[in-house]
């Protein structure tokens, strides 16, 4: 007997990718029937789970594209549309899925009722878009539930203190789910995905890849901002601070997923859980700078205030009062990184700018490297021994992760994970 | 200087009738294109009012046919789905049309926010489906308009005390913006529709109909309950009880349409206002039922507990200590009806059941009647004269209706209207 929130994203309830920009929901393109499939089957899904003895939360997202659709119809309106109005327009996509996982669910015989953010009470602060979980007041959840009533609640949502509805942003689904159950002190949350679990790295890259049975918090969190894409950062970070046990398994078969929990002694077995990589990458050297205090910050603060986020920076000495300042952005805001980088280079008179927009970044991930040696030049020797070109180095506690020619991405991948392979203990504990 | 209400329905914001059932939306049906030319076309219908000077507060009503749509993929999941869910999903076909408005508008310069029926404060009884609005707090709405925003608010939707979302039922959304105009003392609340306004009849059964400048609450009512679609019966009773003028006029231009007010005295110089008709009914007549305490009352009650609506009944005593009952109800309901009539007349021991499906009604109207004596018999020549015979007949202090036979409905139209043509004043006061 236990309490559960489950979360059903878009992938569940529709088909991403699949739909045509302009409209708000999937009904037009995949017909009533596909759609009454979808909803069944999550419905059948929570029935098991109640059928085992447990008491069941539902948390969905808006089905398929839904939401994508609803902002390309803002969009032909107005190209930038209020944030307040997109969040009152995007906000229907998870309500209209609410209704429908509430209906699906009664017509199995299974007392249901389904909550918006707002009504569930979910309180944000005031930032349209990109709202945070201010606090949540459980009451009406908790008696939904003491009633035997299964709450379907309506993710990526909630309302500020004035009643104005706001959306949580991307990912802003699993943070609902993951809010919820460290309220309501889940047992767990399990997140239903079209894939079975994390895996050690794209499997579609290396063949060799499996399913990872347990990863750390920490682990989830480098992978996720590596870009290894299940889950989302915010929503482990969340789960981490709040002791969340997050179990991500597939909507299409019974098998044990992933369990993200916190770090457990076993896990250091592990030097490398994971290695994540990301294709779409750029790189900006400015050469020369003049080394004196302040440059870098000034470089930064001008790339930020156009919204671009930097990943990477490294900064080296190289000859006598001059700098070199290498960063990597993501390759769609290279162009303008590149603009904004001549224009610095030009005030602090330096004398090159070189860019790249062919570089990947690769990343070894793992608790272990805290009481393992030498995982970093074992990385390097794996790339050396396939004659791959490191051009940056990045490390953290628990991440090793070097930039490399895109060309070279695939052939790195799968030489880091053979490297590391022997390394790997399999996991033997179960909680599924 | 004024403070309006407009009121925006479907047709002005999609294209009903057209939409395939199903979805959610319209958008897949008429491309974004579409879409953003009719929400402009409303945001500059209602900057047209504002540049003259007028507060402005929007209502709107759910895209097109997003309704039905949203019901049809309910359906496809189970048959017939919890009332509240059902509303959960209905109202998000409101909330995307005010986001709609609303960037609309914003896109034009002219500071705007939409709100839920639950946000602007429109409290209901916990009734799904068909809830009655008990209140309206104004402070939101009234801060807004104060602030030089124009609110677009959600019709057909509100809230109960315990923030659970409600419907209001067919016609729900006209309900809502003649509610908020009572509740705010608009000067008006305009309707907007794709119609001039409300005509002496319909102009498509008689060319020589023609558009009413003004027509008092009374007489709209009776129109609208015998047929006369433009206006639901609900909307203008509450208009009468709380003395809001409306005004219903098209979408597509800028002329005065129809004034619905409080009765004046001028109107009573017109004899018959309109001529309204109902094609789609059915008569069933009970012969030799005993005169006997207490039948009516068995026979109706039979019926009303099958959710039968009846509307003419005519009981005449036929021969000693015997009554023929006769009926009509919508002809949807015609086998059903006739089906209980059938069991009653045997209890009763009635001597037998007559039943016509291919009847029609027709009624004139207006507060001339009270005035003008012979206006019933003036009809019943007109239809003489046709060799129209009556099969029913029903009177009201402002209102003949006539049971004919269908096929003679067209014929009985024209000719009525013809009857009255000459006793109408042509309207001069304008208050557009």
């Amino acid at each position: 007997m236990g309490l559960i929130v489950q979360k059903y994203g878009g992938d569940a309830l529709g088909d991403k990718g699949k739909g045509k920009s302009g409209g708000g929901d999937t009904s037009q393109l995949y017909g009533a029937q596909f759609i009454a499939e979808k909803f069944l089957h999550v419905a059948h899904v929570v029935k098991k789970t109640r059928d085992q003895g447990n008491n069941v939360v539902v948390v969905v997202s808006a089905m398929g594209d839904a939401t994508n659709r609803l902002i390309a119809m803002a969009q032909s309106i107005m190209k930038n549309a209020p944030a307040r109005e997109l969040d009152m327009l995007m906000s229907t996509g998870e309500q209209q899925a609410i209704a429908l996982v509430a209906i699906a669910l009664e017509s199995l015989g299974i007392p249901s009722r389904s909550f918006t953010g707002h009504q569930v009470g979910i309180l944000t602060e005031s930032l349209f878009g990109k709202a945070r979980i201010r606090s949540i007041q459980t009451e009406r959840l908790e008696s939904t539930i003491a009633e035997g009533i299964v709450p379907v609640i309506a993710g990526f949502q909630g309302a500020t203190a004035d009643q104005e509805y706001t959306t949580l942003g991307r990912g802003g689904s699993d943070i609902t789910a993951v809010a919820l159950a460290a309220a309501i002190r889940a047992d767990v949350c399990e997140f239903y995905k079209d894939v079975d679990g994390i895996y050690t790295t794209d499997p579609r890259v290396c063949p060799s890849a499996y399913k990872i049975d347990r990863i750390s918090y920490d682990e989830m969190l480098e992978l996720a901002s590596l870009g290894a894409g299940v889950l989302q950062s915010r929503s482990v970070e969340f789960a981490k601070n709040y002791g969340v046990p997050l179990h991500v398994r597939s909507f299409l078969h019974d098998n044990v997923g992933t369990w993200v929990v916190p770090e457990e002694k076993e896990m250091e077995d592990v030097v490398v859980s994971g290695v994540a990589f990301n294709r779409g990458e750029a790189k900006i050297t400015i050469l020369g700078v003049p080394d004196t205090p302040g440059i870098a910050a000034k470089v930064f603060s001008r790339i930020g205030a156009k919204g671009i986020v930097v990943d990477m920076i490294i900064q080296n000495t190289a000859q006598e009062g001059h700098n070199d300042i290498s960063f990597t952005v993501s390759r769609s805001d290279y162009d303008a990184a590149i603009a904004v980088a001549r224009e610095v280079a030009k005030e602090l008179k330096a004398r090159e700018i070189i860019g790249d927009n062919t570089i990947a970044k690769v990343s070894a991930v793992g608790v272990g490297m805290r009481s393992h040696a030498s995982v970093a030049s074992r990385m390097f020797e794996a790339l050396a021994a396939n004659d791959i070109n490191i051009q940056m180095i990045s490390t953290s506690e628990i991440k090793v992760s070097c930039v490399i020619s895109e060309s070279d991405l695939d052939d790195a991948v799968r030489a880091i994970h053979r490297a590391f392979e022997d390394k790997r203990s399999t996991p033997t504990i179960d909680m599924g």
